[in-house]
């Protein structure tokens, strides 16, 4: 069962409309009524799948449940407010593990100013499971989407790729700053944070814009992590296809990309990695020039 | 781990503010910005206690994992409208059942007018959860909380109790349009949907109302499965006890009571059970008049 198939299944049978300004497909869903939107994400998070116990604390387990979803209010360039927890609690690990499993979720709700407002508790035999919904607002006028970039646009990328399993998957920053600094810099075009990997989520920046791009491999900013990882991966490709690097990739125009060159005042990295081209396809070009294509899974070897 | 402690924990540690007008503690949280506000409400379901399968068939349980939401929006007298649903599937049971499953949700979203707009698909070894996050209006000017009930009032209940394991939880229908009604015709006091059983909800608007109650043994409307189970329960101790009715448990004041006896123009039944108190308290009359305490749990035989 491919998962993007299904959505599109659903997909299909959904069509939005009021209060629905933008929904399936997107980081987070726009709802409009007042002219004031909503952002609205959420998350599920799976033990076994993004964290298992003991390697991971609980603390840290019940951060990442809702740095997730911070990462994508971010990616709209928005302003996360309001957080529902959902959580199905293993029995077995008992009270002090949900206590701390909460603290670390409320330390991180504090420090990005987030209120919980409500949720849904459980306990159960089965492992860990948590959801969390997320609310926010634009910090603009309106919120940056997928689907705004334009030939010519120069593809920026924060921080740094690959590696993340190594432990940036738990403790990372969502960028929720650095996007608001980027929206009152420079008019973003479009925008995803890099969950499925850098690859994958160009791709669906570029099929949502129905564009192209070619990116340069050696500008690619790669995480110590990945070049320590013992695999036969090299560190290019684990920046291309790792996924949970949870940083901004966007677009914007060649003179805005020039004016966050000069200015931009956050002590996150900015690279630009690549290009926006009208013709349809994602190249990979080396420093000799040399180009081949670069598949939504990564390179060279599919997973 | 007493899930309502622990709720109480997270409680003390979180404060309601702007946007939030209400959170933690009610049947939806009401988010409040420019006088028009959102009714916010989420439950996690989990095979093995929400349903189980192949006894359950795919497109009840993706029917309940909405409808058990619904019914927390009609809770506040609300009028549900956008949804948003995350799922871990199981892998084994592949594609045909997913898409069952997302049949019996989008049949029902669909009959109530609510609109799917994001969720998050997941696969895994595990067995099915399933979470909805649900927004919505009140259809008044404000949400009916459960606080509001008075000294004096009369408590009714839709509908009738017990026995819905037989069935009913997965087949009932969430009593928006009774809320909505009732709404119109009259001032509701207070209100909760009753899902963890009559005598648990009516304790937990006691409480959040500071009142008490005296409620009439014999007007307590029982369903038939009640009456059938086989067990050593009596058809009163289901009806008090069982939980997932997902019926309508209201306190109006006794002027409203009589306008809703003589012009109640729905098919549903309504039944006035009891009287709200000063005393706190709450009893169980019997048609001798008798009275006995009525604890949280239900009657006689703690779970």
């Amino acid at each position: 069962m491919a998962e993007f198939d299904f959505i599109e299944r659903i997909r299909r049978r959904v069509t939005d409309r009021f209060p629905v300004l933008h929904g399936i497909g997107d980081d987070a869903a726009v709802l409009s009524e007042t002219g004031h939107p909503w952002l609205v994400t959420t998350d599920m998070l799976m033990e076994g799948t993004d964290f298992t116990f003991p390697e991971t604390s609980p603390e840290l387990a019940g951060r990442k449940s809702l740095a997730v979803n911070l990462s994508d209010i971010a990616a709209m360039a928005g302003i996360p407010t309001v957080a529902f927890v959902s959580i199905a609690l293993p029995q077995h690990r008992g009270a002090a593990f949900a206590d701390a499993f909460f603290s670390g979720l409320l330390s991180l709700a504090e420090e990005y100013e987030v209120l919980l407002a409500g949720g849904d508790t459980n306990t159960w035999q089965g492992p860990l499971v948590v959801n969390v919904t997320l609310l926010g607002h634009p910090c603009g006028k309106s919120p940056v989407l997928r689907s705004g970039a334009k030939a010519g646009d120069q593809i920026f990328v924060t921080g740094e790729l690959g590696g993340s399993i190594a432990g940036h998957h738990l403790t990372f920053m969502p960028r929720v700053q650095e996007a608001q600094q980027l929206a009152n810099l420079v008019d973003l075009n479009a925008m995803i944070d890099i969950s499925d990997g850098l690859a994958a989520d160009l791709h669906h920046i570029l099929s949502a814009s129905q564009v192209g791009a070619v990116i340069d491999a050696a500008k690619i900013p790669i995480r110590d992590a990945a070049r320590t990882m013992a695999d036969d991966r090299s560190p290019l490709q684990h920046a291309l296809s790792d996924g949970e690097d949870f940083e901004l990739l966007f677009t914007v125009s060649k003179s805005d990309a020039i004016k966050l060159q000069e200015s931009w005042p956050e002590a996150t990295r900015l690279t630009c990695i690549g290009e926006i081209s009208a013709d349809r396809g994602c190249l990979l070009r080396d420093e000799n020039g040399n180009r081949q294509e670069l598949p939504a899974w990564g390179w060279e070897h599919p997973l």
